[in-house]
């Protein structure tokens, strides 16, 4: 199953991709995991969507296990975490275990800002990785129109009598487009006189911010789907009762907009083993998990199933376990935790420019951010395998701290060579996975009860997790919470929004910070995807492009091939 | 061909869509066209684009022959041009000719506001109709992105230094979504400090309207919409001078956000006769036309092409004729003119409640409305087939006074049945339109040659088709003319956008007003499509949403089937 034909892996990710051989996807659908063609939705010759009507005739089959790559402290050197989801996927089915994998989409906005492309790299990538970077089979779309609906029957509503009361002053749902657009955070709108609206404040978010993006996420089916938008709370009335997306008509049509992009995508790794990527919130502003149907899905059709959450643990593990798990009673029976020596040595102080040199002290001092994230997760009762994605130049010694690390601490140490080899490379990795999996699962517990006040729940998170001294709230935060349990949503869990950088709210505080407080800006209640949104920090919904963004380089070349999307 | 089993013409559209058989996408392209499955990209069984490789390896090929619908001036009553596209296309088919049909594709926010579906009704439908109506391949998404992208990169520009030294007051390049959404209109952005970009006036245009969606319907090629793009100018310096799509660096990263959209989508009709639906510029605020990618890709692969312009013939084939055809080098060997005996009557002054009570009276009253439609039709060379779209309430006496105008005007007059009976229904219809193919194409000419002054290119038009006494220009649309003629866009042609509803900017104004005057509000350049939009009268290129959307009667049965998309 290996490609042999492959550029060295040093080569742009894109030309590693487009040089690998695909399997056309409804027989790889048939042969490797039993769907027959009828139940897919192909979109091209390599991508399908797979049918609800056939998802839901799976019910009754047996649950494959779970495995969930969660990473340290992101840095600007790179964890590669999705790689590593790919690459231990890729290596369970070198060893003979029948394993899929479950990503994130990618989001445009990012892809033109900074980031590039999100579909691993090197060995270890999903492909069609062009098309799963671009449009993917218009999942984000669809979130973006379903939420650009609501917002203008709100907006229509007020215009037309206003039957629901609505205080224009009270909309707090906003608006989405899925780009990096700063401008838009801020805006007035309904200007110019009586034939175009009512002028209100407004803003918009990335729409992977969106709850409408969050709830794609979290629904069982399509029914789930619609009464969870029927729950978003768009507005207050003058009283301040909450006026929903149910009230105002729009969940059915919202619901219809939907019903393609709530399909799981299945394309294939580099190594032609099964992949859903399906949904896409980000772990910094939203929940940051694959769906619970993709999910879901895989595991009714796979042994051994591989799932990310995005940014570092206590972004992403936090939210998977607390958030997704709490809701859709998934639990994982075992857990990556990527780390890298040159992340390490960044998290120990030295700047991206020196981290060619070995230094195994820098990495020694890092590792408190490894070991912080360990003791985290065996908070919930996991014990992660750490999986330490190897880059040529990493060192023997270097690698030492961190096996030292690993036993001190009782947990498994793997060196894998995923991005360089593919799922040879990673059998180490997978390996160590098959015997936590072969262990059976853990007793599991979440990190707080529902009863717990929406307040303790975000101290708790934030001390327990975040290794700070404690919270501040802003009055309006203060004030959106009590609301909201005066509203009947006390019992939810919360969603932090927050920087990936640090485990404070200050990007530059690297390492295991403690003694900090955890600043809360506002509270945002997400009725329909079960969750309370805690903005935290300097944390924006709504990302800028950098001075020289990426899309200044895309382009295509004479031969119509897409040339800069790293 | 015919589908004997479906549900009465009566029942709602999506009923008899929903029940008719489809044949699979892939065998019906190599059968019908001769495009072999490996140059389609499927979308679903029965949707598939066409790869733009495939589509220039067929510029050898021969052209088959064009024919135009399009339609009286439109009534609340209905006159179904999408419908007869459909039917005459069917009809050909059954008396042996090898057509195939090319329409625009349905946007999103009409569909949700007051118009419902835009895919044919009755027997002459194309289908499968709620994936038309619905996100259709991507391809708008597409464009709004692009659209977005570029937006963002403006701002963003402004806010990074400003190298361009871009006004912020003159930036002239708004924003889109495809929705109704009259609140964003006229709004502010940049707001919130100094973090968050530069405050200025901003709007937004439905995604139909973007100068995008233009560009991608009058591009040749990959290469040509790329340069179009990089042409699109965004904004003026303090010294007015103009700075573009290609001066931010924005071009290459919107082609290929745009590259799978500008690949033609391939459906059919229920009886199975194959349709391109590629591109979707509304006629009343941009051109209303087909992409050329698609009109003439589709020339090469059917012997007769029958695509359909948008609204009344004012519109929708002058913009055909002026700017599709002068740009592309097409001209129509034949053109179908569309009528009814209800919107006839409503032309001469019947309410849409007493359509039902028999009135030859008011169809000859109303009847000066489609003699002015053939008369100008006539100026361009064209001797237009006037196809009747039959209701079954229609009279023998109130089609008699349709035919006797054909009479006494030279043209052919076509009962036309494809309503109720599909392609049988038709043959009337199709077999008048084959006896003017079979003549050989006229000698046509453009309504104004290149060199034409702006202002005098809008005055053509207004008094040799709207029979307007002249024009009025509000002095900033007078200035926009004289800058864009210094600045070297004097010979584009002009894209008047005007209520539909009337030869005149006032909607209420029926049957062939004279005497009246065209009030130019507001001219934008749209250097990358090549055209000048003139904005008259109070059309918005936003529009609203009505009290009632239909938005809030669309929903999704307990089977999962979408009902109320009508």
């Amino acid at each position: 199953m290996t490609q042999d034909n492959l550029p060295a892996p040093g080569a742009p990710d894109i030309e590693i991709a487009r040089a690998a051989t695909m399997d056309p996807i409804l027989p790889l659908a048939e042969k490797r995991l039993g769907v027959p063609p009828e139940a897919l939705v192909p979109f091209g010759h390599h991508k399908a969507k797979v049918s609800l009507e056939y998802i839901n005739s799976l019910k009754s089959k047996k649950d494959g296990k779970l495995v969930l790559v969660t990473a340290i402290t992101p840095t600007p050197a790179g964890e590669g975490k999705t790689t590593t989801s790919v690459g231990v996927t890729d290596g369970l089915n070198q060893i003979g275990v029948n394993a899929m994998v479950c990503l994130r989409e990618p989001s445009l906005g990012p892809c033109f800002g900074m980031k590039g492309g999100a579909a691993g790299g090197g060995r270890a990538q999903v492909i069609p990785m062009e098309d799963i970077n671009l449009h993917f089979n218009g999942d984000f779309h669809a979130i973006t129109s379903a939420h650009s609906l609501l917002a203008a029957l709100i907006d229509n509503h007020i215009y037309w009598g206003n039957e629901q009361e609505i205080d224009p002053r009270r909309v707090v749902f906003r608006r989405v487009v899925d780009m990096n657009d700063r401008a838009l955070r801020n805006i007035v709108i309904g200007l110019g006189g009586p034939a175009n609206g009512v002028p209100r404040e407004n803003g918009f978010d990335i729409t992977v911010a969106s709850e409408v993006m969050a709830i794609l996420c979290l629904a069982n089916d399509i029914e789930d789907l619609r009464e969870r938008l029927s729950r978003i709370i768009v507005a207050r009335r003058r009283d301040k009762s909450p006026v929903t997306a149910g009230d105002i008509g729009a969940d059915g049509a919202m619901a219809v907009l939907l019903k393609d992009a709530l399909q799981p995508n299945l394309v294939q790794t580099i190594e032609h083993n099964p992949a859903f990527i399906h949904g896409g919130p980000f772990a910094n502003i939203a929940h940051g998990c694959n769906s619970v149907m993709a999910t879901k899905t895989a595991m009714k059709l796979a042994d051994v199933v591989v799932t990310e959450a995005g940014f570092g643990a206590d972004l992403g593990a936090e939210k998977f376990l607390d958030i997704k798990c709490r809701q859709s009673g998934l639990w994982p029976d075992a857990v990556v935790l990527v780390a890298t020596v040159r992340a390490l040595k960044m998290q120990g102080g030295v700047a991206k420019g020196d981290l060619g040199a070995p230094n195994a002290g820098a990495v020694e001092k890092g590792a408190v951010n490894l070991k912080r994230h360990i003791t985290n997760l065996k908070k919930y009762g996991l014990n992660p395998v750490v999986a330490i994605n190897h880059f040529i130049h990493d060192t023997d010694e270097e690698v030492a701290v961190i096996k030292k690390l690993g036993e001190e601490l009782g947990v498994k140490v793997a060196l894998s060579k995923h991005w360089a080899e593919g799922g040879k490379g990673a059998v180490e990795l997978a390996t160590a996975v098959k015997e936590e999996l072969d262990k059976g699962k853990s007793e599991g517990k979440l990190l707080y009860p529902d009863d717990t006040p929406l307040a303790k729940k975000i101290e708790t998170v934030a001390k327990e997790i975040y290794g700070a001294e404690g919270i501040s709230l802003s009055s309006a935060a203060a004030n959106s919470l009590k609301e909201f349990e005066k509203l009947g949503f006390g019992h939810v869990p919360v969603c932090i929004a927050k920087t990936q950088y640090s485990f404070s709210t200050d990007p530059t505080n690297l390492g295991a910070p403690s003694g900090h407080t955890l600043e809360v800006r506002e509270a945002r209640l997400s009725a329909g995807a079960g969750f309370v949104v805690a903005v935290c920090g300097d944390i924006m919904t709504m990302p800028g492009l950098p001075k020289k963004p990426a899309a200044l380089e895309i382009g295509l070349d004479k031969d119509g091939q897409i040339v800069g999307l790293a």
